[in-house]
């Protein structure tokens, strides 16, 4: 299961504050929130994933190869995008002050099940 | 001098390619790149500039906090850009198996010296 999976990525990861998976049409497929967690989440993927096809377009124009993570740090979170395959992708929103690089190993690990759950 | 600092930033970061220290009007102050590299960093960092208004634009409107740091992983290249205050920025470009880690807190470390030559 999509939550599952989710949930794993966001309670594993120090800081972790919920995570989505979403289309690049900005519909989301499933969503986990920590418990006590106020931020509109699903709100901020939706705005950045237009952000994100901007983004891989001008990484298509470039010649950069093929899109596989970003990340997006405020002095309040750290958003972690990976994208899964052409049409969807998984973002973790982090404290500020969480575990970046568990975070990134979690999103990678787990992005191999969201994958094959996907198919 | 900002082009010494590019430089130290460059040649610390195990697989570094080259940075630019650019207002976000996509002109660039000064950069540095290592020997042999053909990338067109320059092209590189004016087309992700339009890109990081956007974000900083769709930043500002979730109230997601002081945007510090963005980077974009693909499956050649690692770009890895700092805000240093409201007018400039910093890029690195490292090969993706380089050490994303190291330049992450170069880029920290002499983003407060570049800070410092631009006032």
């Amino acid at each position: 299961m999509f939550s599952e999976i989710l949930q794993r990525i966001v309670e594993q990861t120090s800081g972790g504050v919920g995570a989505v998976l979403m289309g690049y049409d900005g519909i989301a497929i499933d969503q986990f929130f920590a418990p006590d967690e106020e931020i509109d989440l699903q709100m901020i993927v939706v705005e950045y994933s237009n952000v994100l096809k901007e983004i891989r377009k001008t990484t298509e124009i470039l010649s950069l190869g093929e899109m596989e993570e970003i990340s997006i740090r405020t002095d309040r979170f750290i958003i972690v995008i990976r994208m899964l395959n052409e049409e969807y992708f998984v973002a973790l929103v982090i404290n500020h002050d969480g575990n970046f690089g568990k975070g990134r190993y979690l999103m990678t690990r787990e992005g191999f099940n969201l994958i094959e759950e996907l198919s």
